[in-house]
């Protein structure tokens, strides 16, 4: 008799954005004369810049003609997108990334999932409180963690690291060791981030305990400030502690269009065993690359025009989050992020909780947020906002939120 | 201190297609002047259909508009494809699939390896011997078997089941009880498959004994007999023991576009839990969907056109296999497969093991088959060739084999 994964059991039922869907859903069909504009979900909303869809283009009719159709890809991603990826991440930010480094693949969602599979089940997880869901839900899959306590709204054990108003949002050391600590900067879902000098405590504090850091940089196009890593791999000896996440969908808009990589140096090793070799052969037998199309549209993004034309889409939508932050403080409210990130952390007036205030933004303004709570208990009181919709409808929620 | 998941140590080095590339590419370079013809991997040669392609560009053309652009796509796949899959590969074939019981994926080679993460991994597994590497690896890699066994070339705690020449390629039912059944037909590597009736016999046994079965058909598009089934669903009860893995890589030459899917029905439960909705959480938290272009690709397979043109396509390839089959047999060799299957499966001659014939025809014809013995102890004297070059490549092969 077959049994299944019992571990899914554990998982919490109702997923943040279905749940916030369902309350719009249900508002808007009351109320089918209020139009919504929804701040809510992470998708981006301009469309691919036109040097990728020529490559798109390009790539498609490449598939058409016998002479240069292409089939199976090479397991870690064309050398044309791989190489284009070194040069312009890394050995452009003084990082000596090599090429058999990297792991392209279909987005860093996917890669943030399974990268867990090399890691033993023993292991202790470290996440931030509060944190992008999949970091967590997919280490309770896989039996990372105790059962969930509904009074504490926490995993058992978990290392949580809170990011507090208090502490600005900065993970401090625990008091108990991890074995895996997963970081993203700048941040999903405060939309705050961290100088380097502080990332560089972090690597030299997982080399000394021999924990991996497992860095979501999928932000890192949004840095404004100087004094920012683009990559953990600007930190002195990340490359023996650190595996990095990349993905084209916030700095290309390749939601849809799905293209991450992950980055495994080779120096990365657990006992003699590369870790690097442990995801060459993960990703050899459970995966079979990236489309040539969507690689060629990689490659694209990184040509001179893609780098300009895509830097317009980043800037178009930092100027929204100026808009929101300057926007809610002009009015009186205290907001986080917007900075270096297409996040903003708003904090509820009247100590309203989350989802009070997200049904308060919803009735009242028509408005849709996402509830912080629902990004970890230490989310309670605060509601994310994105800066990307357009700047119509970014100055329209702005009046009606103004309003209230 | 982290620890990797160990079970990746129980692997066995170096995997088949890689050890067979360096053979080539070492023969290559000591004789630059011999031409190669590759009938080893099966990747698929021929380009993408015309009406494919302009769904393509047509899809290309929607992502470069703000007012058609797609970001992230629903979690089980757009509607529109998993409507069009259900209309012909299931209610055409008589079975009842609604489209909630479609996931689409980027492939049947990552659903294979990933529904493994919604079960226990206390379950004992069986596969054919010799099989697709994928199913047998990932169950290595994910704790479910014990070490390997130089000696039988067998995982401990592995239910195999023997496909010989004595059984006619057909898997008997083991005397040992297993939970999660592998099955592919048309098989992959032997070219050979079982009448309806006989797969009627599983999905009984597997309801008798409570095991689940997860049945690979991503060759159905070659099967030319009657009394075949094109899709487990066909058989009665299959809806609560089976989960079916489709592919368009080999129907559609979607190597390199990547797309493919999975059937999971509501009433397949473990005690009171849907297997379906394990799955939707499982892609949902580790998955973000195939990109929108591949998605839309996909449905113009299913077009009037588009059925008819990549019919021609796998017609293209059963041409070949007819004529490796007959070409072989004409030389007095024994082959088995190729009838509905784009595989065939080569007695090796004179008692050779499968190396040494793989050997014998690289350096006589300079001819690539893929060793029997690298899918498994049983495959031991046969190689395995495939019916995906052009007309010409096979028709030159064979002659330099009828030559030898």
């Amino acid at each position: 008799m077959f049994r299944i994964n019992d571990n899914y059991l554990k998982l919490q039922g109702s997923y943040l954005f279905s749940r916030v869907g369902e309350k719009v859903r249900a508002y808007s069909e009351a109320h089918p004369d209020r139009e919504i504009i929804r701040l809510g979900i992470g998708d981006v909303t301009l469309p691919l810049a036109a040097p990728v869809i020529s490559a798109l283009h390009g790539a498609v009719d490449e598939m058409a003609c016998r002479d240069t159709f292409r089939g199976y890809a090479p397991d870690r991603g064309y050398e044309f997108l791989r190489s284009a990826i070194r040069k312009h991440d890394f050995l452009a930010r003084g990082a000596e990334i090599c090429i058999d480094e990297i792991f392209v693949s279909d987005g860093a969602k996917s890669d943030s999932g399974n990268i867990g599979d090399i890691f033993s089940e023993q292991n202790r997880i470290a996440v931030c409180d509060p944190v992008y869901p999949v970091y967590l839900d997919t280490n309770v899959m896989a039996g990372r963690t105790g059962v969930y306590d509904p009074s504490t709204g926490r995993y058992g054990g978990v290392v949580y690291l809170p990011c507090t108003e208090e502490n600005g949002f900065v993970p401090q050391f625990p008091e108990e060791e991890p074995d895996i600590i997963y970081l993203c900067f700048p941040n999903n879902p405060t939309g705050m981030t961290i100088p380097k000098s502080e990332l560089q405590k972090w690597v030299d504090y997982a080399l000394r305990i021999g924990a991996v850091i497992i860095y979501d940089a999928a932000y890192e196009a949004y840095i404004r400030e100087d004094g920012i890593a683009r990559t953990i791999y600007e930190c002195d000896g990340a490359e023996r502690c650190a595996i990095e996440l990349r993905s084209f969908s916030k700095n290309a808009g390749f939601t849809g269009t799905r293209l991450g990589y992950t980055v495994i140096p080779k120096r990365l090793k657990c006992g003699g065993v590369s870790l690097n070799a442990l995801w060459a052969r993960r990703q050899g037998t459970k995966f079979n690359g990236a489309p040539y199309i969507v690689q060629r549209a990689g490659e694209a993004v990184y040509s001179e025009q893609g780098r300009a034309k895509t830097a317009e889409q980043v800037e178009y939508y930092m100027q929204n989050a100026r808009m929101i932050r300057e926007g809610l403080k002009d009015a009186g409210y205290t907001v986080y992020g917007g900075v270096n990130a297409p996040y903003l952390w708003w904090k509820t007036p009247d100590s309203m909780t989350s989802w009070e205030f997200f049904d308060h933004l919803l009735e009242k303004a028509n408005v849709v947020g996402t509830p912080g709570s629902g990004f970890g208990p230490c989310g309670e009181h605060f509601l994310r906002l994105t800066a990307f919709g357009s700047h119509e409808n970014t100055r329209k929620a702005l009046e009606r939120i103004k309003a209230l």
